[in-house]
């Protein structure tokens, strides 16, 4: 039992449909307050098993957690279900290290936009002692549009 | 329940001390099979809870088994324990989708390293039917030595 | 000659000490509209010289004029001199191609900085046809602050 | 008058044939030894107009000469002209500062390549005065197949 209730995480909000079953969201704890295209503002608290030997949050885990803002952000929830919008890639600089039982916010923002490809800003901020915030990672998402695969197509 | 037992996950083989409290690669049920300073092999398995909402292995699941490859590679496992190194930044380039069940492995190698600065190499590899493997991930990871924190130091 | 006469190209507004003499600067015809820490504004125009095989402005050429707004913008032109502000990386995304005689604007600005390290987004925008603005790079700079070195100084 | 006398630079070696018009490699001076898909090796001299306010080799001069050895890598000398392939984005570690009058190259290789995008490795080294060499970039470009524009096409 990794210390967590699967039934007890709430659901992405309903989004593009090909959310609903965002699994790795699921386990990371997202709590989805707005997600628009391109306007995505996520939570989710660092637990003990998202840390490394430092005792810090692992990065890959903040990257995790900033990935579901940039997959939000990068899939119209208004869309018609023709396309999916993948990472093709992400750089991502680490500023301060995560600490266990703290809040986490990610935002996502779309920065531009030609063709078939995106790039997206993602902050990654946790909550402070005092109220105050620090921000824990600055990534910069590239994207691209495809066809729905048909294994994930609503008809299936 | 999150489908796996923590119990028979093979622990990170005996490296620099701060890994052998790391409870992400737990998580992520990572088995070292090299661990060498900027000389790394380790493998994982893609389960049902790190897959995303189209089905395929989460970038940032991905991101995250890459990741501890980098940390074992840029932590000399047979340092005197007074530094640590930390990711100030990774680049991470997606190229082929990852499926669950499926058995990755992450190289990391040391590209270049002047004064307190290097930088990292990872691939992700995943197996194949016909025992093939694709490369799923390329990414080239920045690290920082820095004194190693109070907090994480064997005399806490 | 390579279609330049040094001496009509305006010299950067007065800065920090050490771009005096920042001959690069020069050569691209770089012009400063603004260079406040954080907050630059320069622009330059296409040359023939900065085309690439494909008769299109290189990426190179692009990237070091977008180059040259990061360093204004990471060098405290206020400073006391006795440290600078170098870069360590920079990621650079395409978006669309330039062309000859064109003028281009690049600004920079501080997106986060903690200790002697520092993040800058800088982005180039090309002048169209009907007065419009197309965004030819987004770069991301990574800065790193270090002492002056010697032979740099006031006083060589 | 910048220093230069193009007349006297050598021609890049007869390469893609969009190449052959390359005037910012020109301006560069560089000097192709190799230049076969994914395997590039080039020269060229650091000259005074490529120095930063700092009195070392301008990022950006260094990056364009990586750009150079990145797009004769990414297009295929014996293509049939149907394609070009241009750099959609670039990451630069910049890991030791380069000199006047020194002696650079730069080698390209293929890292990976899935339908219309590859992934390739620059590396720019300098010549020291022992015969030694130091590494002063890594970067890593993004490359894109798009068909041949046609104002760059053989038949205009």
């Amino acid at each position: 039992m990794t210390g967590i209730d699967v039934e007890t995480v709430p659901a992405p909000a309903p989004v593009h449909p090909a959310f609903v079953d965002d699994k790795a969201a699921r386990w990371l704890g997202v709590e989805v307050l707005r997600a628009e295209f391109g306007d995505v503002v996520i939570q989710m608290t660092v637990r003990d098993e998202m840390l490394n030997g430092f005792g810090m949050a692992q990065g890959g885990m903040i990257f995790a957690f900033a990935d579901v803002a940039f997959a939000l952000a990068c899939n119209d929830p208004h869309g018609d279900g023709s396309t999916i919008t993948v990472a093709s890639g992400v750089d991502i600089n680490f500023l301060n290290p995560g600490a266990a039982g703290r809040r986490l916010t990610a935002t996502a923002r779309l920065v531009s936009q030609s063709g078939r490809s995106g790039l997206f800003d993602i902050q990654v901020t946790q909550e402070a002692a005092g109220g105050e915030t620090t921000v824990l990672a600055e990534a910069r998402g590239r994207s691209r549009t495809v066809p729905t695969p048909r294994s994930t197509s609503k008809d299936r």
